[in-house]
């Protein structure tokens, strides 16, 4: 039984590596919330979206996001108008987020709600929302912005996270980010659950700071993932430095982190006994470990579904590697 | 300078052709929103989008409603969800409401929205809703109804327009009509002055109970049109027992009036010193006198632009014949 914590594209593609060696009637992804947000009144929810329509195989394999043979009419006609068009959804997308909104405005909850889509989809795993509570993450920018010659913001101006992802193509530098009514939420019914029982604990390769953060930022995740941090396992979504998709590596260094494995490990130390990390991170291994970390090797680029499945594979195996011992040398898999 | 009390497809088409016939910067269309309705979460206003649509030359002619080169992918994911499907809603009319939903949650009033997408149409008449406030048209069945054999509704249950409409395809009969919100609604900005100032009022040929009954029921507005009875022309939407479209001649009767010209003039006798019937109805000419209304017979059948833009002529120049004699003569037009 394994349990995931999850953001977006990283993390679906990670499941559904898992799910080619798993029974998926055995897994479960908590999801961030963080990055959902209400467009036009209607409620979308990206990163669950990605893991459902990926595992679902209907994803845009080129894009990485929304589904294939979409179809942009609702869009075009937005524009016509002038409305809010930074943000792309696809006809067949909003589908997805009509059936959400109009369940959540019958007292439906997220959790609920993504427990039907998943199901509409066909898939078997398990996909809760970290919370059903609203998380919102915001962004501080570093420097002034005139994205919009009309509306310049200052210097140390907060936004709304898909202003900064998708409106600003997260090309502008940040100084802080927060996760606005994560103190107040609860986790989903069965998230807790779903990381105490489990025997193994992945942490995504995600983006540590806006994507698995605000899931630990849910009262009582983190805790309950340091309670089981022998079993659990994070995945590296740095590579020699940089991130293979997003702005992780930027934000590590715009917030003050290291941006490479080491700093991945300092971040998650507390929370993994286990920090998988590809073999051009090698030369790492010491530092991992030196950070309380085992760190193991593996081809982590997961550029087939094939390769997803061998790095998850390796993931769920490292997770049950025998005690721990003193040696710093990291375990080697599938070179 | 003109203004039309509008309801949907009957009052767009004479509104077409008004605009044929007048410059369309002096018109002002007063519309329907009894029947808007909030479907997933996004605001749906059919009367002014069938206006808009129409005018600008946009609406699917084969329906009459919604847009042309209209596709439906966001309509089958919905159905996929198992979500509400009984009102389509089409990908490029989705934008519309997707825009409107917007500009609403900003804190436009219905109003401006309304202009905006007018505007966005090149469209030069104004076209104003009935009120920026909530109303919503609800009908009593008359008899048990087990459309849904989950959930058979027994008689007696009122229930949305829409649901009526729509999803009944309005083939139940009704034993009540009612405006929810309409007392304590304020007429949109303008109403009232382009209602006073008009040369001419034009009850367009929509039905009398559930498309102009709504807008009359906004306090002041029935009022003001009582003012200006003399200069106000009501087009009769029934033509020989029978209505064009929709079911306003299985209401009228439902709801105890004559489905007849005569019953049309007995609702709009108050409001209008002309009613424009169709030459099919001739032999009712005498009646409507007696009901104190002076009868112009026309073809009123708009069956292309120009019929309708020949209606539009007849009507408007009705309400400038002379002082009404007590002769129970009607007026005959283009025979």
């Amino acid at each position: 039984v394994i349990t995931v914590i999850a953001g977006g594209v990283g993390a679906a593609r990670f499941l559904r590596g898992l799910m080619a060696v798993v029974d998926p009637g055995d897994i479960t992804a908590i999801v961030n919330v963080g990055d959902d947000v209400v467009l036009h009144g209607l409620h979308v929810s990206p990163d669950l979206d990605t893991v459902t329509y990926t595992l679902a195989g209907a994803i845009d394999p080129e894009r990485g996001w929304g589904l294939a043979e979409e179809s942009w009419q609702a869009m075009a006609m937005v524009r016509r108008y002038g409305g809010i068009d930074w943000f792309n959804l696809g006809d067949r997308d909003l589908g997805t987020h009509l059936y959400r909104t109009h369940r959540l405005g019958q007292g439906a909850t997220l959790a609920e709600v993504t427990a039907e889509i998943v199901r509409s989809w066909d898939l078997a795993l398990r996909v809760l929302p970290a919370s059903n509570d609203p998380i919102e993450t915001r962004v501080t920018l570093r420097d002034a912005d005139d994205i919009s010659q009309n509306d310049a913001l200052p210097a140390g101006t907060e936004i709304n996270f898909q202003e900064y992802f998708v409106k600003r193509h997260h090309a502008v530098p940040v100084s802080a980010v927060r996760f606005v009514g994560a103190e107040h939420s609860f986790p989903a019914p069965g998230v807790l659950e779903a990381i105490e029982s489990a025997d193994t604990v992945v942490i995504a390769p995600s983006n540590p700071l806006v994507s698995i953060a605000p899931v630990l930022a849910v009262p009582g995740v983190r805790e309950a993932i340091v309670a089981r941090r022998r079993n659990v396992v994070a995945v590296s979504p740095i590579i020699a430095g940089t991130a293979l998709k997003g702005p992780a590596d930027r934000m590590l260094t715009e917030l003050g982190h290291e941006a490479s494995v080491l700093g991945v490990a300092r971040l998650y130390r507390e929370l993994a006994a286990t920090l998988m990390v590809d073999h051009a991170d090698a030369a790492n291994a010491a530092g991992i470990h030196h950070e309380g970390m085992h760190p193991v090797l593996v081809r982590s680029i997961m550029s087939t579904p094939q390769r997803a499945a061998s790095l998850a594979l390796a993931t769920i195996s490292a997770a049950h590697r025998p005690e721990p011992t003193s040696a710093p040398h990291p375990t080697v898999t599938d070179r």
